[in-house]
């Protein structure tokens, strides 16, 4: 049977590596690197970075690969459909090419492979096309919701309170409901502006973890538009960005 | 200026320590490990495993310390502030007994210091109490979320929707409002007993990432009753327990 390792490798720090991920990468035959086109070929370099610092056993290869482009025109759940199924078909064709039977193949996951990632999700299709079979180990890794935390040095929780962790489009809709904690992630958009601004401090931070790291915190009324500005200048200087904040509302109101 | 170092160190796998943790350890003069009294000194235990194998810096040094109770008895809020405040009483005191005006001392956190975790709290009630100077930084660590997640080999998320992180306390008044999944931490009671059992998936587990592990999973009607056995015997087994959950909504209901 082929071993898929889903290694968590947290956000850009390659010390975010746990001693268990490490150990994971050796024990991969192919350590498997998506190319994802030049934008995000800083994404790509931590991984090799990665894979250069941490691999030490001599038998396991690097293979890097071109992951296959979203269909961003027509329906969004039907273009993400079709791109986990080709996305499955190039791990098959992968794993049929690298591995033998007995092998492992080890995927570097940003992150946590369990948050708001498609690689699990991937492998259960690609369980329906191989014409092998798999087991899967998944190794945990820090996500940028705890590095933005540690980064301000606050807690994620108020003592013994809920924590919403939600998405840009869903905070469109408002903010989320029983909770004065919400972290959000994959907003393109600065969904925050949605907010009444009065209501809410905001910790802001953008390629968590690495040198690039910028952090903004303040109440949303006073800092909401100078993240606005940074986090666009930013994206124009790297050509890409992630980014992530915590809102907190303020007790009186 | 002294220097607190907060590190995650994972849910007692040693091997949940990062590249970054190992680092910080290494550059504390004292590593600083409470002791909770005789149930939970499993706890303990693991932290000086990690220190065992982890601090290769001869100059580094382990403190073992008697951690305050809490009495239990009267106003829950109010025990807690007496307990935190006797915690950063001890921690003012061990800081100037082991370490000098530019020294370093490490916490080792269980998890992550964002999460369910009062050392930051602590920390800002000693700023108030000591008469030196300090600087803080923050290690992230693995949490029993991303394990339980990791152990049952399943996202935290479904695509693009939200995640509520709470309370068994918090559960006991009914399922979070807007959400299909959360994770239930803090919950001494199997307050999932106080829900519509037909109405939820549970990926249950305790003493997540050490060998010790119990992972439970399927319908709430079908494997509750079975958590709460197992739950019972292994605590009364080991004397404590650490235990997390996740409620997924069927989709059926």
């Amino acid at each position: 049977m082929r071993k898929l390792l889903v290694i968590g490798i947290g956000t850009g720090n390659p010390e975010h590596m746990t001693v268990q991920a490490v150990s994971a990468v050796n024990r991969a035959d192919v350590v498997l690197i998506p190319r994802k086109g030049e934008a995000k070929d800083d994404l790509a370099e931590v991984r090799r970075q990665i894979c250069a610092r941490f691999v030490t056993n001599p038998e396991t290869r690097i293979v890097e690969f071109d992951l296959p482009v979203r269909d961003q025109s027509g329906d969004y759940r039907k273009g993400v459909h079709d791109w986990h199924q080709a996305i499955a078909t190039t791990y098959r064709d992968l794993l049929q090419a690298e591995t033998n039977e007995e092998g492992a193949a080890a995927f570097l996951v940003w992150g946590d492979p369990s948050l708001y990632d498609s690689t699990l999700r991937i492998i259960e299709r690609l369980k329906g096309l191989a014409p092998f079979d798999l087991s899967i180990e998944v190794i945990p890794g820090i996500t940028s919701i705890q590095q933005l935390c540690a980064s301000h040095r606050i807690p994620l929780n108020k003592i013994g309170d809920p924590v919403v962790v939600t998405t840009g489009r869903q905070l469109r809709d408002g903010f989320p409901a029983g909770v004065d904690t919400a972290v959000v992630m994959l907003d393109g958009e600065c969904s925050f502006q949605h907010l009444e601004a009065s209501a809410f401090t905001i910790f802001w931070g953008a390629y968590l973890g690495t040198k690039d790291e910028i952090l903004v915190e303040g109440p949303l009324s006073a800092v909401g538009s100078e993240i606005v500005a940074v986090r666009e200048a930013a994206r124009a200087k790297h050509g890409w960005i992630m980014d992530t904040y915590l809102l907190l509302r303020r007790s009186n109101s």
